[in-house]
C-alpha cells in the first residue's frame, strides 16, 4: 500500500462480538425465571431483525437522531408479543434492553486488538451508543483510543458522515483509515467515503452458515478472523 | 453522599498534565536548533494566555466551532512575533502546534487513574480535541472509558452543554457525575449544570505559587493531588 494506514475503525455487532449467542443467553436469563418458554435464538434473530428498519427512520430524517439503546427498546416492545411475552414488565424490559451492553467478544478479538494497538490508532465506528460500546469495552478488555461512530456523528451507518467524522476526529484523511467489518455493505459505504476496507469472515454470525464467509465486494484485505488481519497488517 | 457517583470527568490541562513545563520543553526542542533564544516558560505562558479569548469567540457564537488544535495554531501565529520568531517556518509551526499532543502527566496521575478506574467510569471532559486527548492518553497511559468534552459537544467549557452531554453519553443524571478539576471556574460551571465537584490542588500550575492550592468555592471534595482524591473516594 502506498498510502499509510494509521487508524483502524471497527464495526462491533457481529464483527467483534457475538450478538446472537449473547442476546439469546441474556434473554433467557431474564425471561425464563418469569416462566416464559421461548426459542431464545429466534428471539435474538427477531430483535436484531428490527435493527435496520429502526435506524432507517433516523437516516431518512423521519425521526431525530436517538441512541441505539432507544431504538433497541422500541424494537423489543414490538417483538415481545410475537413471543407471547407481551405482558413482560417494565423492569424486565429495561434489564433485557441492557443485554446489548453485555455481549461477548469472539475469542480471536481481544488478543488481536492488543497486537493491533501497538501499531494503529483503534476506534469502534459502530451504530452502538457510547455507553453501550464503553460497557462492551470494559467487559471484553477492548482498549480503544476513542469511541467514535453513530452517537458522535448524530446519524447511523452507512451514512458517509459517520465514516468521515471518525477520520476527522483523528485528523486523518479517509484513505489513512481502514474500516474493519464482517459485512460487505458496511465496507461498500466506507469505501465510497474514501476509506480502506478489511473484511473479517464471520460465517456463523446469524447461525450456522448464516454469515459472510467472504466479502461480496472487492476489499483491501480479506481475513479469516481478527488474528489473521493482524498478521496481514504485520502487527 | 446519598447520590451515588458513577462517573468521574476530568479537566486535563493543568489538572492531569503539566502544560507549562511540557510546552516550554517542546518549544525549546523545536526552536532552539533554529537559533532562537527565548524565555521558554514565558513563551508557554504567552501561548496559554491566548487560550480563553480564542475559545470565547466560539462560545459567543462569533465563529463556528473548530478544534482546539486550530485555535492553538492561530494563537501561536499571534505570539511568535512577540518573541522575535515571526519568521518561523510552516513546518516548525506545525510541529510546535503538536506540542500540545506531547504533554506529560503530573506524576500522581497515572497510578491514581488506575485505582479510580476499578470503581468508576472515567472520561476526560476537556476543551482539547479528541486526537489531542487520545495522544495524551497513549503517551501517559491513561485508560479512558470514552473521550467526551468540547469536540463531542461542539462547544467549549464552561458552557453547560459540555458537562451535560458528557453525563448523557453515559446515560447518567448529572448528580451521578463528579467533575474533577484544578480550576474553580470549571467546577462552578459543572456544579451549575448539576454535577458533583472535586478540586485537585495544583499550586504551581502556572509557575511557583501561581496555581490553585485550594478551591475558591465550595466543592464536594478538595484533594491535595489525584492520589488523595482516590483515597477520599475509597477507590
Amino acid at each position: 500500500m502506498t498510502v499509510v494506514v494509521k487508524a483502524l475503525f471497527f464495526d462491533v455487532f457481529g464483527t467483534l462480538v457475538d450478538w446472537r449467542g449473547s442476546i439469546a443467553r441474556e434473554a433467557r436469563a431474564v425471561l425464563e425465571p418469569r416462566g416464559y418458554a421461548i426459542d431464545w435464538l429466534a428471539f435474538a434473530d427477531a430483535w436484531r431483525g428490527e435493527y435496520q428498519g429502526a435506524m432507517e427512520e433516523v437516516r431518512a430524517g423521519r425521526i431525530p437522531f436517538c441512541k441505539l439503546d432507544v431504538l433497541h427498546r422500541r424494537n423489543l416492545d414490538r417483538i415481545l408479543p410475537s413471543f407471547d411475552a407481551g405482558d413482560a414488565g417494565e423492569e424486565d424490559r429495561r434489564n433485557l434492553n441492557m443485554a446489548w451492553h453485555r455481549l461477548d467478544a469472539w475469542p480471536d478479538v481481544p488478543p488481536a486488538l492488543v497486537r493491533l494497538k501497538r501499531k494503529y490508532l483503534l476506534a469502534p465506528v459502530s451504530n452502538g451508543n457510547i455507553s453501550l460500546i464503553a460497557d462492551l469495552a470494559r467487559r471484553n478488555g477492548f482498549a480503544w483510543d476513542a469511541i467514535l461512530g453513530a452517537e458522535f456523528s448524530g446519524d447511523y451507518k452507512p451514512k458517509p458522515a459517520v465514516y468521515l467524522d471518525a477520520a476527522g476526529a483523528f485528523d486523518l484523511a479517509p484513505e489513512c483509515c481502514l474500516m474493519v467489518a464482517a459485512h460487505s455493505d458496511d465496507l461498500v459505504a466506507a469505501a465510497a467515503a474514501g476509506l480502506r476496507t478489511a473484511h473479517v469472515a464471520r460465517p456463523d454470525e446469524k447461525g450456522k452458515g448464516r454469515g459472510e464467509a467472504a466479502p461480496s465486494i472487492g476489499v483491501d484485505f480479506a481475513a479469516r478472523d481478527l488474528g489473521d488481519l493482524a498478521e496481514k497488517l504485520a502487527a
